[in-house]
């Protein structure tokens, strides 16, 4: 007989995006005369960067032509890709990281959701709260947790991103194996800063424990302070693996290209105590399991990095950092406590009472869709995320409307 | 101090094709004036077809531009892929499945690697001998074996495919819970007939089993008593999952996109007893790991079934068993029985000797690469796979070189 991975039956069903698409359709069906403006989901609104449509269609006649066609290619992804990144995005910045320690892949979902599978199945986690649910829910499916009781998993050293801390946790007084953080944080918008970030590499390296350091959102740090790489921090290469994507950096959420840097030098240990390079495993899951990125899609991901690309993301990112600035002033002027959306395209509104609650004020008074916290986590409750991603026009709008819901 | 997954330790190194490379690049190092034609790995050589070219650029010009630009999508996939696949694969040929039970992916080695998770480790395996080695080392990480021992991994029930067989393996003796077929087979091109995938599937409603169905050079079958999916055999609803890919059918290897098919009517057990749809868990692991395909891919992967496209592709695929053709009846009159070829772009051939010895000997007389069959596992000893993925020109030369060497 054929049985079920059991671990699936104690995920706790996400009605989050669910519950809110319900709500909003309900609203929509029953004011069809009111447009309602969505700033929830995190997906991005504009076109791609030229350079990126012109590495389209260029590697596109490439495929129609057999003396330039590829077929498969390296697993973990073209050099020409895993360089340009090398250079542009860690040496440039001072961060030893080679060509080879880097891993393309079609999304950092799937490398967050996949990096577990390489470690052993009693590892003890930290992730924080409110989070990104794909770090809960893949060690769930892996059998990592315990049942969710009140609205959390047993085996799980929960991080507590609050007020009181700024939204950056503080380093657990209890040994933990396995980090989750995600800085510039979703669905927060706070940023770590050195002091911190150092905190924990120390915090790893005294316990042998792995960060998971998922630098999605660094492409929005405007504040020079702030690291864009764990690798930024001494010793960061013995204890972190990075994760980033070009989804909200140049578009690519439905162009789909990533990647995950794993240092040679980063290690995990048998039961014996004997230390192996993760570098390795992390290679054998790769190759086995995936089988490269398109050609066409690496090759519009490495335009940019050329001087055009690197300018046409800067514009692109400097659009929704506009928007994150007009909606953090106008949520701040109505008398809320905010953070993000200076280095991050989110802004988290601390309201003050029920996230449902406020949630259903804006769809009804203001026809504003945002996401409410308590989704992301028990911390969440009492905030909302207001994401950036949408076109001036829509924001302005939206911003005027919620002014006058709240007034 | 984090540990790792010690199943990795159990893999055995795959040095296969790391191993042909190697002797492959020596010899073309001693010999540079003796140019080498590459028959060994199935990747395909020609060109994207042009419906897949239109579509790449029309898609691309799409998402440079507001109006049209696509961010996330559905990660199950775009509606009017999987509603082509739906008509076009299974519909048309008196399958029913409905689109909602189609899984759009970028690949089927992704979907055969992953599949396995949703299943509790100690379900029983049975796995053909030779094949496709990413059945075999996804169950070896995730804890579904012993050791390795004398070349096969201890807990796996193999399906000996051999001569006397015809290389369509035996139904086990023994209950088993998770069945790997593939027909067109990979790597001995062997095909099943109607009755022998009827009497998997009566043998897997027998056992509570599910039969996981590799179907990814479906295309290639021209024969029109062979069943192109298990979906074809009543029944299957109940005990099958099916995976097929556009590499081989479109020139999609460097392009990534491929589908799995989970039925509705597709149960697993709980310890209990209790039944659960397959399809609920297999959306959950498939929602929460995988961002879905870029979209113009799937609008290149949706023109395939265009009138156009599939006249394109099925061209394409003609001249590829043309090459088949041409190797197997080489390889024949050269005294080999071969199978392969007819149904399927590889020609099994059975050399009477050592499989490496066998490919050395091709490679330092006739400068051909072929696969060594020892590489897929102790049955495929004695035997070389010939792919018939490369220009006429290329198989012709080849076949003239390997009749010269062997005269």
């Amino acid at each position: 007989m054929i049985r079920l991975n059991e671990n699936y039956s104690k995920l706790k069903a996400s009605y989050l995006f669910a519950d809110i698409a319900k709500r909003v359709n309900a609203y929509v069906a029953a004011h069809p005369d009111k447009p309602v403006i969505r700033l929830g989901i995190g997906d991005v609104t504009e076109p791609l960067p030229p350079v990126c449509v012109e590495a389209l269609h260029a590697a596109t006649d490439e495929m129609a032509n057999r003396a330039t066609f590829k077929g498969y290619g390296p697993e973990q992804g073209y050099a020409f890709l895993r360089e340009a990144i090398a250079q542009h995005d860690y040496a440039a910045r001072g961060c030893e990281i080679s060509a080879d320690e880097i891993f393309i892949s079609d999304g950092s979902k799937c490398d967050c959701g996949n990096i577990q599978e390489i470690f052993a199945t009693d590892v003890r986690l930290a992730i924080p709260d409110p989070v990104y649910p794909v770090y809960v829910d893949t060690n769930v499916m892996a059998g990592r947790t315990g049942a969710n009781v009140d609205g959390r998993y047993q085996g799980i050293t929960y991080l507590d991103c609050t007020p009181a801390n700024g939204y950056v946790p503080a380093i657990p007084g209890v040994a933990t194996d396995l980090i989750y953080l995600c800085f510039p944080n979703n669905p927060t918008g706070a940023v770590a800063t050195r002091e911190q970030l150092a905190a924990w590499v120390a915090y790893a390296k005294a316990n042998k424990a792995i960060i998971l350091f998922d630098s999605a959102y660094e492409a929005y740090i405007r504040d020079p302070q702030i690291p864009r790489s764990i690798f930024e921090i001494p010793g960061a290469r013995e204890v972190a693996i990075e994760f980033r994507s070009f989804s909200k950096t140049a578009g690519f959420t439905g162009t789909r290209c990533a990647y995950t840097v794993v240092p040679k030098s980063l290690m995990a240990y048998d039961a014996a105590g004997a230390a192996h390079p993760v570098h390795a495993l992390w290679n054998r899951r790769h190759t086995t399991k995936f089988n490269g990125v398109a050609y066409p899609i690496q090759k519009a991901a490495a335009a940019i990095y050329t001087p055009a690309g690197k300018q046409q993301t800067g514009d692109l990112i400097n659009f929704y950092l506009a928007n994150a600035k007009l909606i953090r002033e106008a949520m701040t002027k109505l008398g809320f406590t905010c953070i993000g959306g200076d280095n991050a395209p989110y802004i988290w509104v601390n309201t003050g009472r029920d996230s449902w609650e406020f949630f259903d004020l804006l769809l009804n008074k203001a026809q504003v869709v945002c996401t409410p916290g308590a989704g992301f986590g028990k911390c969440g409750e009492g905030h909302v995320r207001i994401s950036a991603f949408n076109s001036r026009a829509n924001v302005e709008t939206a911003l005027a409307r919620i002014a006058a819901a709240l007034k």
